[in-house]
């Protein structure tokens, strides 16, 4: 049986390396457009600012590694059409451009997601970029060691915009975010957020919210200003759009793929379209919330990961299920890291729960014990019958700790009142005595059953 | 109403906390035999490691801090009698060494554990001493101090004895670890407990085991040597006794309270005796083990405070209840966090599962991001239904968040192809794009379908 996968960073070489390992007398065909594969795009913001010393580190695999285990990967190459009927696909060289149709059994796409860019005047001016790929990091590092930016602009607050932040802070450049909508991080609810946009503005970033990009300003081929929707003229040497990501969908859109609500294609929990033998996994597909039921687009690394696992092992003649996810994510900017998963309590109301929160500080070690470091902690819970329904976690220490807690409490659907009598790990280097996510559960149980 | 607590370490002084806010109109008084209450026996090691730099931190409140939210704290006064017909206690005063007989409406017992002392030749020596409460530490800080001892026996290789050998080494204090059993952590399996084993070898700590203590030799009152049972002699001039701890129950038996299995209290989940008005938290009580429904017992600090608690919310009018433990505990030694939660595997065996295991090494971030740490996981789930028994983490890195969500999981009641689908944290600084427990889960998942 011949397995081709489209699509070579984290979903298509897991589901390639998993393919592999269920039934290895597969041939197994890997395209990918780009020039190198399986690396961890998560990793770039911390290559340019220099916390990872080697951009090579960020590439986990070469095409030989694959080739070793009897996996062809074919670089530069990109899937032009898919004949679903046919069971065949177009292939061009990106080198040669040749095109070659080439027949398969069985087809993951795994192609991924890209960055969203206005077309906006003056936005191929040299100096305005975005980080989502090597090619990216590889123009990145040319602006950065070329032009020697002094003042960035970055477009978004999203998490890449805020992990760029720092990067940029690190490089001594001074930054304005500018953010269309209101407030930042729009999946935390607000008086979460604003702890992330206080300690941005302590570390002299400049933000500017409720406004757009309206064209970039230039001279000689490079950016030297943005100007807003607003009418404000913002200087910058450097500008990067990081408003967000659309899942790439128009081979399978052409291909009569059926795509779901979110705009990315629609998957059973096999990870199988609609198309019998054609798996879909990572950013291009959408999966499920478990806390709503409801259909949600998740283009994150650890999510491509399994539901290439998924998607792997069931093009190989397996039966594997992905179950969806619980919208958990975290990322780090200065000295916060920010962590959220499941619901928000706006999202959690809009969603038709009767969320009751509570917010308080926590700290990771006992409170005599020396280099203990304080978060903000919020519980959110359904009124109704007590279940949680997410955790967001801002500050130092075991931010990570706390929100994976939250997240395994999740999966098992437990109630406050089950979180309360959680058996979790005490000694004074590790935890205050009792872990502020039992003490969180405790109150919300409180308020809960008052 | 006038509620009695007995004891005022963990479990005491949580149960007079919340006992006071759940109906402030009550009459709470607490007597405590020791000169201080509210204290952490947990921070003592680190007290005379010095990573604690001062004793006063570890005591977290004084009986003032009672006394405003109108709690009566007795410190150095002694409960020598309870009728729990008459709902009268004799209570000596061990200053005056005055007794007087109380009336009380609710009682707590809080009596704690102590260390077991083998009752051999020797044992009364200067320099021969137990860690558990401040007046141990008092006399530690004596012999440190005053002898300035240079080689220390210490007598049973429990997490008291692994965390002072630890401390003994910051002190530049050779160490000998005497431990009857054939090897150390017993409630680890083997193969995990030999990399704790490993660890002290290399950290210069010599270990004897299978041997006990069977006397102490001195001079002109103060230790010079440890005979072993086998008629070894180990000179010493520092010998901790920490061969484990037994529930104070003496009151409570004399009074006719039943006891359990485990030779602690008996209580029901509202922490109640089989005598109506009589609670018990702490130390003092067993507990179920919430994995096989037995009963256990589990004398540790977050336990006591969760018991305290349900305590203090009953005896004021409450109805809470504590489901029991997991058998969640970590402690640090040398630069090794140990950890477990659940049942070992050999446990599990024991207590009629059909344990499945793995162990696998696992990291805490990004291969390719910097400082990154290294751990070993264990998981044990049961062939049966799939269903997660235990974890044993041992290692560096973020040994504690692993337990965590391991344990977080037992309380969910997960299988392994659960946990294999968890949606944890992820981000380079934080975890790998797949969390150790998620790819212990999806291997031992994998051995289960088999």
């Amino acid at each position: 049986m011949r397995i081709i996968i489209i699509g070579g960073v984290a979903a298509g070489t897991k589901a390639a390396a998993k393919a592999h390992r269920v039934d290895p007398n597969n041939e197994i065909i890997l395209y990918q457009d780009e020039a190198e594969v399986s690396y961890s795009a998560c990793g770039l913001p911390y290559v340019i600012s220099g916390v990872i010393d080697d951009e090579r580190k960020v590439v986990i695999r070469q095409p030989e590694d694959f080739a070793k285990e009897g996996i062809q990967v074919f670089i530069r190459h990109r899937v032009t059409h898919i004949d679903t009927a046919r069971r065949q696909l177009t292939v061009k060289n990106l080198i040669t451009h040749v095109d070659a149709v080439v027949d398969y059994d069985r087809l993951i796409l795994a192609t991924g997601a890209c960055p969203i860019v206005p077309n906006v005047e003056g936005i191929t001016l040299e100096g305005v970029l975005t980080l989502r790929n090597i090619s990216d990091l590889t123009r990145f590092k040319t602006v950065l060691t070329t032009f020697l930016p002094k003042q960035a602009v970055i477009i978004g607050a999203g998490y890449i915009g805020l992990e760029l932040a720092e990067a940029f802070h690190e490089l001594a450049i001074k930054i304005t975010i500018v953010e269309k909508a209101a407030r930042i991080l729009p999946k935390f609810d607000a008086e979460m957020a604003q702890l992330v946009h206080d300690h941005l503005l302590e570390n002299q970033v400049k933000l500017v919210l409720g406004d757009g990009l309206a064209k970039l300003h230039g001279e000689n081929g490079k950016v030297t200003a943005i100007e807003t929707e607003s009418g404000k003229m913002i200087p910058a040497d450097l500008v990067v759009i990081a408003i967000g990501v659309k899942p790439n969908v128009e081979l399978a859109k052409a291909a009569g793929i059926e795509l779901g609500s979110t705009g990315a294609i629609a998957v059973d929990s096999r990870m199988e379209t609609r198309i019998p033998g054609v798996f879909v996994a990572g950013d291009c597909c959408e999966t499920v919330n478990r806390v709503t039921g409801m259909p949600i687009w998740m283009p994150l690394g650890d999510i491509a990961n399994l539901q290439g696992r998924v998607a792997g092992e069931n093009v190989a003649g397996g039966n594997a299920h992905f179950p969806g996810v619980f919208g958990t994510a975290i990322f780090k900017t200065f000295n916060l890291t920010v962590a959220i998963t499941g619901l928000s309590e706006q999202a959690a109301q809009e969603s038709g729960f009767e969320p009751v929160s509570i917010v308080m500080k926590g700290s990771d070690r006992a409170r005599y014990y020396p280099g203990r470091q304080e978060f903000t902690l919020k519980l959110i819970a359904d009124r109704r019958d007590g279940r949680l329904l997410g955790a967001q976690v801002i500050g130092c220490g075991t931010v990570d700790k706390m929100v994976d807690i939250a997240a395994t409490a999740l999966l098992g659907k437990l109630t406050c009142a089950d979180l309360e009598n959680a058996d979790l790990a005490y000694s004074p280097p590790f935890s205050p005595v009792l872990s502020p996510v039992i003490v969180a559960a405790g109150i919300l149980n409180g308020k809960l059953t008052r």
